[in-house]
């Protein structure tokens, strides 16, 4: 460790990223996040807390990442100048707060800057706008609260947003069932193994459809039987 | 008490349940969950939380039962084959878990059984399929979190389901308003008052709409006066 | 202070009250909570658990205000004589509660009596049939479960709803963003603030659509500078 | 089923019911309440928000249930006479509050009759005046917010409580670690089961201390593996 | 109204507040919150979520309000000053925070000051500090996680904190059981009312202790027979 | 990136890890958790929902972590074999739940490893054998709930903690304010900057003990006045 390196992360704006291969995040959009979050091993989901403002809302981009007050949205106009199309913007804030950090004028500057939505571990405000917009906004509250601009936090640092932890770069994908994180080393491998569970998927769906049970098609009658299940009248 | 009676409920499935009569079921499906529950005497309602995935979701059926642990959601695979046309799946868990218990295969294979839809005091994934599929859905959450098949819990047996206690063949009636449980004995006698209080609604609205205040229809004057209330200016 | 004023402020209905002015409430109508609560200096909003029971719901109208016990209704017919047109019914509980105080019955009552809609920090039910009626109405909860009608509670006086203190007369708006309370007697000025907020950010609007950042904007790189902000790569 | 058998179970005092076993009972209080939750198969535990209004408060007797509504602790008054010695009154709302339902005058009355203690899914006051008299409560909250005496509930039917479907005469044991409730038929086996295994448990407990691994002693380490473990460096 | 009036009230120190009468204050400290609630007619208490930092902690004074924003405690600073022995600081924050705004130093500046204790509807910090201080504090969160000193908020004006409306001056007591809020033009009735409903209590006290019953001590069996009450066995 | 690099982090034990300096670590121990989360740039802290089991509760440890699922504490006893005298065991479950994962055995098991105590993002038992033994535990719940042991978790990897990145190796520091991390390159500059700011604070506490205000010993008045503070009388 280089005895300069800085303890504290707040105060910094990070303006090189590695983002996820852009073919992976076009790939990872085409599955939901239950599939993904299934293909990737179950890790990297956020809590299920965060709701979009929608219904219907879906996006996915490359995470670029924003640490706030609570209260203080000052760092959300700094993080919109780092913005490259296909991100997505994904915020937390230093302890729990519903006030509306982002409402429509955000939303077109982001919009403007190519930013594919905003995850957002707090609240946002605007949300007829937003939805007239179809601007995807994944949020932990709706609130009218405005914010200050007073004190600073960070744009591109490592999070925990909503108990996920996002590196700026990784890829991100929300829709109605929540929003996964997916590490930026892993998102072509991420998007193949949700191609190949989603495969699998439509035969199962098939048979399930005609009346086979998942006791049969999973074959699970036996290890329920050993794991002691009983049948009664 | 036979002394093998099991103390624990835990790992057994009852194949052969008294289920509501049948014509008493059809005749609650037509009534709203608030007047069937006014008309039982306001017993049996399930916890507020409990909400449809999609407005305007409805389901009205006889409980088939499933208890099942945090996390793991092996039990739905062994309710799916005691499922008969007619029937609702109601799901608890030991604790409280937001897990995805339940997504578009397991819908598409109790549909393919004949239920009417599921209520699960836990979280549910795949809801824009579930909507499409306008498989009727009241749960606590919506999570794309997995869960694992590892554990047993048991079928048919009696449960306490956010709140409120469901036996096997209860008659359980789902929609906006929230989730109600009507005892398999008291389904007829319940549908008939629900009837006879909606017949009472019609004229109650009409005065209502024409200006009558509710403090002359249902005679309030008198009693509020005695109670003490006082107009000043 | 006289000996004969009540300590104790339950048990009274205050007839007369001081409505905000007309021409001003119209005025408020049309502009959204989020710029109205801007404009009034960030004060009077109610706590972010306050939703629109469906989607696009909006209202604005002079408070009559109403304070119930736990589980019992009983006032809010009370308060239905004292509405008169363009009032809306802003309805607080002396503790907790999610029970569904108010339905379709009590809907058409009030609009009968002209109300412009319920803010109520309690549940609601019936809300399929509230929708189909359009009257709009903000709540912490949906429930179908009933309340009684036997302790006495207040109408007109002054009352804690959500967080916001609100006196019988202010002007109340309620949209998807949340509720705001604006006192009588600054009614006018809100409007003009509002209104005049709403004028300078179409402005905003256009700029940031075409790509000017927010830092430009609102000149913030100096001040952020100052605050010790560092960008690195 | 007999016609006349009310659906509604509100406004009903049942005098006569059915205790578990007094020797038994007095066995179980010498168990804590994870023991006798292990030892009972895991069923039966009410849900963590239960907690003692002091810490080392600990209750064992036979149920003695109520109902009542929200804001309304009239039934307590009821409930008193029920009380035998050796009894436990568990007492749950027909909706969720907070208020402070019972407070040293009625836990004088209560202590008067012999009873154990309290457990209620509601909240309580006078809580230094209980602490002083060593009189066991577990409640959902504390708060000073009073009850009227207005609508009826009933006593000593069955309720769910906390989660917890309890019959009167059932056995409840309360603790620092929680609530749990054995049937009544199940006292004596239960009893008997937690003795064994709190028997076992002191072997457990010394090897542990000697620095034996839960791994060996439990012969994890194969399962482990087979499930799929990996050990890396 | 004034054209002058400020709107909004942010930015805000009154200097000059009329207290309540000491002898009233001094009477009312003699009295616990749940018998000085009852004597108000069951007004003005806090929310539940009010909770003292260590068991036993008690107080009563003057309100000096403190209104502040989520994260920053600067105005905590700025109430300091305005504390006069007997006083208790009062503090609110315009959206749910649960950051630790207060710790021992600012302990040892109001104890300093005289000020007779803390109620903030936020966090706190040092508690262990604070304990073997004796300074009693009534919070709804500890954290360690500090605040910034960045943004204006009020002192001396009337704010709602936990549900509570509080006007400077105020009487407020607190204990284990919450914290109620005594207008000051009520203190001296208030005190009245709660020594008489005290004196009240030790009769009924002594006589529930030798055995009566409350169903006869109030004379409840007529009222709840005339509301239905049924006996059965 | 190695292709063979697993994507999905459970099941995985990692045996070697990096700890914190251990005499950086034992200077940590000396400080409170309030004065390192400063000390750090307040950096790090869990959420402020962990508590300590008893009241006085401290500890201060390695980090070796955990991760499980809901209702599956199997991994503990797996951890149990990598703990090194000075470790403190961090927690975390992959979804929400308030089971006792932990109780008496598990920490005699732990204590006779030499561990430091337990911070867990989920419920504990045997809270009276716990305090009764000392061993320090901070955690979400209390609940006598116990767990299965069926699926795997992993050890020692990175894991998110009530909102916490924790990598296994740091200072772990946990008292009655909440639980902070440390990472393991920074544990001596923040025992330093802890020692540094605890020294400050002497000084301060005697100038407002002797009733010095922190307007003047922190120079906020010109601040305030340049922020636009008025007093007003």
């Amino acid at each position: 460790m280089n005895v300069n390196t800085p303890m504290n992360t707040l105060g910094i704006v990070k303006r090189s990223i590695v983002r996820a291969d852009k073919a992976a995040v076009e790939k990872l959009a085409r599955f939901g996040v239950a599939t993904i979050h299934e293909a990737m091993g179950r890790i990297g989901l956020m809590k299920s807390h965060m709701r979009p403002i929608y219904a219907g809302a879906r996006a996915c981009g490359t995470a670029v990442t924003v640490l706030m007050q609570p209260g203080d949205n000052w760092m959300l106009h700094v993080v919109a100048e780092q913005i490259r199309p296909g991100d997505l913007v994904v915020a937390a804030v230093t302890s729990d707060c519903t006030d509306g950090y982002f409402g429509d004028l955000l939303a077109t500057s982001f919009a403007a800057r190519g930013a594919k939505g905003l995850v957002i571990d707090a609240g946002v405000r605007d949300v007829k706008d937003l939805t007239a917009m179809r601007f995807p906004v994944f949020s932990k509250a709706i609130s009218a609260k405005g914010t200050v601009k007073a004190t600073l936090g960070s744009v591109n640092v490592p999070i925990v947003c909503a108990g996920a932890f996002v590196n700026p770069g990784d890829a991100v994908i929300a829709d109605d069932d929540g929003v996964v994180v997916v590490p930026a080393e892993f998102a072509q491998r991420a998007a193949d193994a949700a191609e190949a569970r989603e495969a699998n998927e439509g035969d199962k769906r098939t048979k399930l459809a005609s009346g086979v049970l998942g006791l049969d098609l999973y074959k699970m009658r036996e290890p329920l039987e050993k794991a002691g299940l009983k049948y009664v009248d």
